[in-house]
């Protein structure tokens, strides 16, 4: 193995399928479904292979992961054949795990972090390593001028609690060396200070905001709306679920930072923003499979007045950990050749893409074939 | 005005709304929603104006304008102010309406057909005519080896009736020097003998099926699904619709073209066949306002379960309407860049479209946008 | 005619709805679709018919009632047809409107408003007459101690503003003499004092919330369930409505009181709680065509899960203005017959009865009935 | 044990679901869910408790339990949990299941199903038994003069193949002295020289089509739009589904007789048809998850067009499962309880019941709950 994969939020359901899934889908139990850099579309030899990832990661949660493999089946987010046949796989993977540091300053938590990264990094004999951001979404922090520039930062970390734990652990992997990857509506590198320590280091990173159900459908229907010149008036959302991180959206800050990024995709494809919003409503009992429901009202010839709706009934974790393993063997190509800074070329992922960059699906697909062909050139 | 829209089916809904609409908005009392031309990605000069179209037709049925628009505005179909506002200019769009010809054999009928469109170029003064097909959905006929090469369909056509209504008015159109559009699952030009004559006479054609609703939300949602390596396993439409194509549809034969070209798009954006089929019901009282119902079911990461569904509520004519507008003004411009032969290029617009080409709503955009930049450069 | 139909927002969709629609019908000019005592089951000599009904009522708004019709007819709400006959029959409905009185003390109009419905009674020859709330949804208010009887109440009301307006109208309708019927879920009747003040009187009301879609729906499906011993797990709505009380129930405060009367039914016909909540969002475009979404999940035999959806798509002035109608013919009946106190009968119509009812639908119809054949009875 | 419950279809889904199923609440593993007659309301002396039941049956089938069960495991129409807890009891299931006879005339075939039939009665003990039909769906055969009184029938039997399956096992049924209930949309018992059978013997019967889904459903909802006077224009259904039922019922003359009892509850509780009709697809893919989908389009006040949708996903097998053994334990009650010829108060738990019977669920359940009151009465 040669590319390291670093989950934070390692023992949460998006984390523990993917490790499980890559398990499974080495040892040949099941196709590749989901993963998009197993298209023949994306097939490069400058991408590493599944057989070529190893996990490890953080969380702040001691779940054994045998644990929460069995209540992801009982919960039909995992099947019961793989997760059997790989449940000898699952003490190796443990033993990779790391509780989340705890220290009296954020620098010093920050290097602890930097330092599990390492040791991982050296005790597998790995070429590089990718941090993912998978655990809950966080609330908006409050603007801190030590946000803006990296000097002003390290001094506040140093003396107080400055950054939110996705932007800290950010923070760590540039320390160590490592590219990040944002799959939550969190802050993670989103700051002028982390930019800058990136584009030091030379380390590329992508995000944010895994595009998995709702706002991928999105990014399809409204690009035909716009193809068409057809007016939409009125794009109304609703998304129950339940699961870790349906409980911590339940809260209103945290609601209000992933609804945003499931409506920016309209005004951006569309030219303008419809009327109507995005709702998250968290139900216990459906768990990881969401159900989502828009409406869509929209007017055509002589201001005929119609409709759309769908329902989308969808495994997050499911959608999620595929693309978790893409991101991660993409970034670790990106960085392999030299990359560094915002990857802007893999928008295809995320709600919330960075950069200015197509928000509609094929426009992003574009980009990703681009990109994946690009790596295979000489430099 | 320099361009003629010839309508086969001109007393229906579908031509009906087109012709009051475009009156509308030449008049400025209504955006030219729905109007895809009308987009500033396809603005182009060689492209004429919706106040360069002038109308005409032949329809079987001999009810009035008036009343067919009294009946369009009770049905919700055509709004009321438009519709009355454009009351004082159906007199002279009547004036431009011809019965269907009746006579011994079908190549006097042809001619007769020719005659009517000729005779609408030159008294309207009008550089070119296009025809296109509104008119009700034909049960595909059985083979016949007329349909083979042009000599053969000539004798043919002087001593049996050979030819569907929609491929009679085809290759009318051809004979009188005439552009060619299809937007009705029928034969039309679809047969080797026609496609000969309008190469012979360099006349451009296109079809097959105006792509209005279910087929469109499919365009975008197959290649969803593929480029995300998600397995469909059954695709299953239901489409409840009244009208006259409606009761048409109802024939099992009628109903079995129309249902094979709206499952095609599945089988070419997704590399395979899913299991479903798509189910056409006629139901009176929906009327225009069509509602289809599609369910999704996929497989996703170590082949977890998950499904989709969504409802459309399309008014038929409004969708469809535009578009023939549409297709008239590009299907003109080819003529006038002198192209001949089917334009494979207007994919964008059909459920069926001729020749091997995109079937995703993306490519077919890339194309069309391709195409209307090339009528701009010089030759 | 015998009985006045007064209505607390005279000017509002289903005020006027009611009104353009009674006279409608009792032109002749449409079927009595959406009138339940019109059904052969609960046909009354006892019960006034729609012919005796005169209409009159306060409003804030001077919006005139011929612009109202306008847009009532523009939206869809009204059609068009219906309203054009009755034209000449508005400038008569106009004159029994009155704006809602201004003075010093909440006494002082409530006095006003009985003057005014007191002077409809004298001028119009009626033997009684409903007051009927279809006003804007209020806030639940702060508890007060002159809630808790007239005395009080009375002290309060020459020196305070103490009550919120649906119970201003609630007291100043028994004052009158009247009886009177909560259509929305403000506070109305529903406080101690005024039930005494009823009581003393012998005046009968009824109330509250009229239940005309997403409720109605619920009504139905949550006894199927009981019967049928399916466990239901999560029990989610969304509301999407514009108009006038959409704004309104957009504010959190009134909106928590919809939201609550919209679930009470399940509670009390399945014996426990779902998870899950009622959402009302104010998409100003989509008006007064209400659509709501909801979604079902249950457990069968064995624990499997299962699940429904279902979408309503309802104009609630439609399907509030003829059980307006029902409402006051009843209630007059009632008032005729001697009752006195709240109508516990009369469940069906509402989302919140009063009392301890059943809350099947079908358990409240087999009690409307038997109201209804009780009036016929001599006493 | 006191009660048999022969299964005509025994190792088919739902009868192995049933037997599973009893055999696990009777261990105390899940919660009675789905059994209507666990329901306070219907608790009676009278009728057998579940741990009285003894199950047998025939099937043309010989696919060991065993893997039965572990196909529904597979499927998730069995919960894997319960499945393992009674594996242990699956011999001693098997062991009471017989091969259907064959034999040179139906006579003979009908005598050794009794025999068979007898056999288990005498071996277990059992006061009586029911014969209860799960197996696939028949095509409606056409008329015969033998079906019209037993005489002819009996003879006819001992020469021709006269009976299709469903009416030769109420036949056998009856001709064992067992009471018989048809889930099935089958012939069954419904031929008049059966009916003469059963009431010579003294022999309950009841039926036809378990309502187990989107019947159901339509069941308290064509009552609601009549209760509130909405006329119904539209009521257009699809039902999606797979399993061995769904591979039969796309056969169109087995689809015609399921299609045709699944609209009939809609002009027997609306007084009228609306427009559209059910229509059933079978998708491989789906197994028993079924969906269904329904369009209803209705009027309201003053002919206003409103719309209403629901999708059902529901399990065919854990749906109808607990009431075979609902049905099973009322019968045997009535027949203890001395009650010959059909059972019209059993038309809760049918899509076509036998009768003229109430159609809405409300007062089907209220007929139920009177029967199960009357057995308890001392006769």
């Amino acid at each position: 193995m040669t590319t390291g994969v670093w989950l934070i939020g390692a023992r949460g359901s998006v984390a523990v399928t993917c490790m499980v899934g890559a398990t499974a889908l080495r040892a040949g139990l099941a196709e590749p479904l989901g993963c998009v850099t197993e298209l023949p579309e994306l097939a490069s030899a400058a991408v590493p292979g599944l057989a070529e990832l190893a996990f490890g990661g953080h969380d702040i949660s001691d779940l054994p992961l045998e644990k929460k493999v069995e209540d992801l089946v009982a919960a039909g987010v995992l099947p019961a054949r793989p997760a059997a046949a790989v449940a000898d796989k699952l003490a190796a993977l443990e033993r990779e795990l790391r509780p989340a540091p705890v220290a009296a300053t954020q620098l010093e938590v920050a290097r602890l972090v930097a330092q599990d990264i390492d040791d991982f990094r050296r005790r597998r004999g790995l070429e590089r390593v990718v941090v993912v951001n998978v655990s809950s979404t966080e609330p908006v922090p409050a603007a801190d001028p030590a946000f803006e520039n990296l000097a002003t930062l390290e001094e506040a970390l140093a003396e107080r609690t400055v950054l939110p734990p996705s932007s800290l652990y950010a923070y760590a992997a540039f320390l160590a060396g490592c590219s990040y990857v944002d799959f939550t509506p969190s802050t993670g590198a989103r700051l002028p200070a982390l930019r800058e320590l990136a584009g030091r280091a030379g380390l590329p990173y992508a995000g944010h905001d895994g595009k998995t159900g709702e706002t991928l459908v999105k990014s399809v229907l409204a690009p035909m709306f716009a193809m068409r010149n057809l007016r939409v008036r009125t794009w109304s959302g609703t998304n129950l679920l339940g699961g870790g991180d349906g409980a911590n959206l339940a809260d209103p800050a945290a609601n209000a930072a992933k609804a945003g990024s499931k409506q920016r995709v309209l005004a951006e494809t569309l030219g303008y923003q419809p009327q109507g919003s995005s709702h998250i409503e968290y139900v216990d009992d459906i768990g990881d499979f969401k159900t989502a429901w828009d409406l869509i009202t929209f007017s055509g010839f002589l201001g005929t007045r119609m409709k759309m709706e769908f329902s989308w009934h969808g495994c997050d974790s499911a959608l999620a950990a595929p693309l978790v393993l893409d991101l991660a063997r993409l970034t670790a190509a990106a960085q392999a050749a030299g990359r560094s800074g915002p990857l802007t070329e893999l928008a295809f992922f995320f709600k919330d893409p960075i950069g200015d960059v197509p928000h509609d699906l094929a426009g992003q697909w574009a980009a990703l074939v681009a990109f994946v062909r690009g790596l295979d050139e000489p430099a």
